[in-house]
């Protein structure tokens, strides 16, 4: 279920997460942004639920059973501002 | 359904797929082998159908609809063996 968004992201309430799907055009896109999600990691001490990839496509859920923090939408939005440095496809 | 496994992969039959989780005690690990998983990529010139993966867990499919070929056993057996070279928890 979809409450609303935050900068293209699914909020979902039931377990309460953040979900987005990337699709790239190709693998070393997807590598790259792969890359500067585990630099923002690093940069917040925070990291993604789960992230599920194949070799154009990143899927990211964010959050957990205690709900989604405000450090974890900010988590969201570097991730985004990630996507959009490269040449995303979708 | 799992029909056999081969180096501790759950053979799956519908869709035709090699299927591994790789658990570990720390992210650093887990990131480690993450890397270690794009390099062999990058030498076999083949990569998983899906690689899914939280701080301390990586779930890895390898096939697809046209079957497992031997090339991709390969890259299951070279996965396997980066996983042995980091502190496995489990």
């Amino acid at each position: 279920m979809s409450d609303h968004t935050i900068d293209g992201w699914t909020e979902q309430t039931r377990p309460p997460a953040l979900f987005r799907r990337f699709a790239f055009e190709r693998y070393a896109q997807t590598r790259a942004f792969l890359d500067r999600i585990a630099a923002v990691q690093d940069e917040l001490g925070l990291a993604p639920q789960n992230i599920s990839f194949g070799t154009t496509y990143v899927n990211i859920t964010i959050g957990g059973e205690a709900g989604v923090s405000d450090a974890e939408r900010e988590l969201a939005r570097r991730i985004t501002a990630a996507a959009q440095s490269l040449d995303q496809a979708a």
